[in-house]
């Protein structure tokens, strides 16, 4: 059986921009809803931060996530994100192994 | 109404002992099932560091955070997690504000 995947990553809007930002990514996360290999995609904002936008994600394998990056809707969203950004993306990689909400 | 309230942690366990960890964090996971407040509480391990494991929390507002804090099991459980720690944990303080599993 294939192993669990996730990501945590954090955006960096350009200064003002992460109200937009966050529309984007609420917009991908509404994408998934219908993705039964998507297990979690939560997008939440930075306390500190007011640029700051991250999203939390777990998919039943790599391979479904990867799969995910090359559908066209999710690859035109990227597209409308890239100029929102200030900075690359900090994204940990990670194996969800269970809790509340999974 | 109050703001949505969430982290993401990552601890760092002493060497070799990131299994341990990892069990009692779902065991805190587990006490969570039952807290209405609490909307999201995701183990994971990192992918590529195998000593850490990230907690993603949801709590529908930063006192029911603070709340949990204080109840006798959770002070117990991070009681016994202390000694498996190789450093403090690092966390950033969020504001889920939707997504797919919140």
């Amino acid at each position: 059986m294939s192993e669990t995947y996730g990501m945590h990553v954090e955006f960096t809007a350009q200064p003002g921009r992460g109200d937009e930002l966050e529309s984007l990514l609420l917009e991908a996360a509404a994408g998934t809803a219908a993705v039964e290999d998507c297990l979690l995609y939560v997008v939440s904002r930075s306390v500190e931060q007011a640029d700051v936008v991250t999203v939390t994600e777990g998919w039943k394998s790599e391979a479904a996530h990867g799969k995910s990056l090359k559908d066209p809707e999710v690859r035109a969203l990227i597209e409308r994100a890239m100029p929102l950004m200030a900075a690359p993306p900090k994204a940990s990689r990670l194996r969800p192994v269970g809790g509340k909400g999974l």
